[in-house]
């Protein structure tokens, strides 16, 4: 069994090489009547895209998207939506380095020897490209979900860290700078410390931090599928992912039950939010908020030694035009896996009492 | 569509309420001709059972697993294995005080919002009781996986943390101190001061460090199903925990990829191990490590306010006999887990090639 | 992946041999809030067990269900229902003569070549006798969805044929005959052959048809899981089933579509139902009928030349009690079948628009 | 939770309206290094395509197929297949008559009253055109699964009936007519009566036979996914059909065991083959065959009285180019879903011993 599917009531099926004709995905269960804007998902996918900063990868690959099924007259029909990405840059490249040798820290090595070969233009399957075909899908799943918010950004690149994530109210400057973080003068740090590791030709990583917000209570199947659990597999999934918490998170283990409990208001709502919005696995109707750590991207524009496929020691020039830090363009992915989530838990939850 | 049943192909589906007559569960998929031995199973359920030790729940419960079918003769038939935990301890108790009041950071509250009602005696199905069905199954687990080793211990108390335990070697002390640390002077300062703890009718949180060795290069399915993100819904799904990081983990959002990346042997082994054994969502043939933050049990032997089901506040007194610190008995739990998900992406992987 | 869960929303997991400790199963996804009688469920089950009438099987099984979970003050409490039906009649039996040999037109050179080794006592999972349990889940569906009414009965027994069965009215007689044939006459005939048939050490085949009624308009999900395509592997699930049909069956194969066609009243019912109740795999209000054909139990009174497990040939004796014919048993097992069909498509409906 | 999914481990998801821009599907789960040859797919979907002889619909659509991933160098690589076959012929047509109306015996109804609301050109997603990615996808199994042979014929049209169909062994005429009747003077005969039919505006049914030979012991997953219980659904998922029977079927019903129990020889093939090559769900090693009954098309040139969406009784007039009779485009559907099944047990079958 494959691992191309996410979600149980409202699913999507991704397919797609980095370097091949085409990527997409498929919707299935998504409820008929949902108006879908195709201009709002083409923005998300454009806050995705190569080359929309100096601190990004410079590629150009306008990633357009089409809609082949399952909406009609502007609004979803119950059938499965089919959508596609053409891919457009893939013909001149060379790959030449990396067709019989394994790239550090990449997914070269695995990928031949679990499937016996691969398609090694550019990382195929690997590619981080594979989750433009999740931000359409999140895009479609958020405009399902709404009035529900959900908003990530940049809270740590290396060691510049945000403090106090959760906390921040004002998301008004995060798509307003490259590097997606809600303050201007850590924004600007972050922005120059990127740019010093470019010069580097090495790579850096970093944090995101997301919150949801107007959650009902209610979302969440206990007890494999508690709603933070499946959050964090969402995460995880993401190229690149190596850690996440919610709530009080590490830190939490930490503290004293006494410090550590949320105490209720008569409304049913939290004195604090320890809980992250989730207890017991379900959505309490407090914000939701979660951090998630990058790891810095593996090709560096440094010399490596590494081996080919004869288990032979090469050395490894870096190629091609990547990404310093991976974050920034993380952010819809981040918020697409996200609204993932939380539709498919709001059709799930349909069944939860007569 | 809930979520009690865990992974694809082989399959553990759990019942149970802590307070009814049993709880249980079902394993589909496991192929035929495992020598089950079912005193190992109960040597398994018995480090996690309660008053093992002083420093965990004095509570009286025999925990003693009846397996009702899918194994003839000392091994899988390959038809589903069905197993039972009859419930004990469940007469007599008092459970006036939590029947109408939602005890904070409990899930008292959004069980009755999301099924408007609920079996309020103990906890019901979201009292970490269940937990005993999935070391059942990860006992059996481990019988089909072996020679993988799968070997978990508490790195962390509060604040008292083993320093590089992903480092450590000798496990031989772990079961022979009552908090599972693998370091003597370690083991017991985190014993004394969980003692304390208890004492101020309080409680405190930890870490659980796992690791596992002998796994082949191919477990993991990509792109959702990558190894590390449904090791992360396991550990996710059990109760208390707040949050998950494998291999360099948040730490390695820190680093520079020139630092970060693990550069090959000519055997195919890497020289560091950052990447924690899954690259690109699939094992990579090295130690597989990651970290479970759990967070202090959220009930105290302390008077909190807290509001009843009709919304007025109440005070609520700490009653019953509760773990101090969950960490020592959620080793077994997080070993399953871990023995779970390793199972089924090892059936998994039998289709990658033909 | 091994097949021992039925349905999406609302699903059975069963497990259980025929002489082993126990058999049962576990539901998930029933809603909070049912009503669930325990009594109406032994009723059920009572139609099936053993030794209820001279025509069946006169082997002695108590067949008391446990609910072990997921009920609370006589409601569902949406947890898993885990349930369990002890075997008490599986002690001194002698299978020498099935243990090393095969029987004709049975599993067990099939589950032998499958598995390497079968727990040979009495059919061991391949038995009928796992389908208890599923007459336990398909009465707590019934109780779900209520007030949708499901009867089934027989409506052949070799060649002796109910004409029309679907636009028969009255079921009173129905449970009134140990044939559970709705028509008087043809009841006592029906009885009458099978004793025949039993005192020849014979066996004989039949034809069950299921009548839904009150179902209302949407059940069903294209493309693949179409209402009657479910519908139809539900019940060639059952044991000894050979084919299915729905509507004009294979009788509307023969005929034109413009007799074929089912034209409209003004409120949407049809003035002829051909479609039997579905029309592109979702139901359209009108009753819903199919038949199931049976074929003749395999285990005869009559000594067979088979093969044993080296390949030699061997004499093998009928031995036993076993049903001269099945379907008058397998009643309740065709409408539980039915019942968690519908229930299931009950709560995918929910889903379909916003 | 929608229904576009068939499989567990080979499994198709796919999408597409009749009149949309494109249908198409994704595998997952076909294993690395497959040959897959695009010409065999291409020549699969022509035997499925309009136009295609004097005696089905003359649309015209070429329905060319496109990969779009999951094929390297001319093999499968592991990673979900996507493709894709556009839409060309959707443009000019008139709707009008069935945008507010109701086809009889169509599923236009119940698209309304299960979604609100539905694309109407052409049957949307309950045109018989979603089939085609079946065929593609089909014929990939194909490709998987050889050396096992599956060959579908039509056996009967309306009152035309072939003979014993399971027992022909000559399949050299199948493709050499337009009905795709093994039988010269039977498909002449057959023929000429599909043209009486359509010159009469009228249309008929037919039965479809499918035998496939070299299937190994040991493919099907007891209870609930017996390999002749989702063969089942898989057919009747297909348009149009009614019913299924497998080995002896309906007939078998009639029979005494002690006439239909199929005795062994040494090898552990049987002399007789009533069980249709399964036995317990599981395939024993002998030719599995089935028939699958199919409606006459709804859509006639005649006439018919029906209802608008405001309930209101309109007359309709036959429009288009439809087909008379459904089985010869249909029986490379029969197959394709046949494949799918076949494909999907084979690595299902991994799992089942050590």
């Amino acid at each position: 069994m494959s691992g191309n599917t996410f979600g149980k009531s409202f699913t999507l099926t991704t397919y797609g090489e980095s370097h091949g004709p085409a990527l997409g995905g498929v919707i299935d269960g998504c409820p008929a009547g949902v108006p879908i804007a195709i201009e709002t998902i083409q923005e998300e996918l454009n806050r995705r895209k190569p080359g929309q900063s100096a601190i990004v990868t410079q590629r150009k690959e306008p990633d357009t998207v089409e809609i082949y099924s399952g909406v009609f007259d502007g609004k979803s029909t119950g059938t499965p939506i089919g959508f596609v990405i053409h891919n457009t840059n893939q013909k001149s490249k060379d790959y030449t380095h990396i067709k019989d040798s394994y790239r550090p820290s990449h997914a070269d090595y695995v990928y031949d020897q679990k499937y016996g070969f691969r398609d090694y233009r550019g990382g195929g399957r690997s590619s981080a490209r594979e989750t433009a075909a999740r931000v359409v899908a999140g895009s479609i799943a958020k405009q399902l979900i709404s009035p529900i918010e959900i908003q990530a950004f940049v809270s740590a690149v290396g060691e510049l860290t945000l403090p106090n994530p959760e906390g921040i109210s004002d998301y008004s400057f995060i798509e307003q700078n490259p590097v997606r973080c809600p303050d201007k003068a850590m924004a600007a740090e972050m922005e120059t410390y990127i740019k010093q590791v470019r010069k580097d030709g090495d790579t850096v990583g970093g944090v995101i931090t997301c919150v949801a917000k107007n959650v009902p209570v209610g979302l969440g199947e206990p007890v494999f599928d508690k709603l933070h659990a499946v959050l964090g597999q969402a995460m995880l999934s993401i190229n690149a992912v190596k850690g996440f918490e919610y709530g009080s998170g590490f830190a939490g283990a930490v503290l004293r039950g006494s410090a550590h409990n949320d105490l209720y208001n008569e409304d049913g709502t939290t004195k604090t939010n320890n809980s992250g919005g989730v207890q017991g696995g379900i959505s309490n109707g407090m914000d939701i908020y979660f951090n998630v750590a990058f790891k810095p991207v593996a090709t560096i524009m440094q010399s490596q030694e590494t081996i080919d496929n004869k288990g032979e020691t090469v050395t490894m020039e870096g190629k091609g035009r990547h990404d310093p830090c991976v974050v920034p363009r993380a952010v819809p992915i981040v918020e697409a896996m996200t609204a993932l989530v939380l539709a498919d838990f709001t059709l799930r939850n349909k069944n939860a009492k007569l």
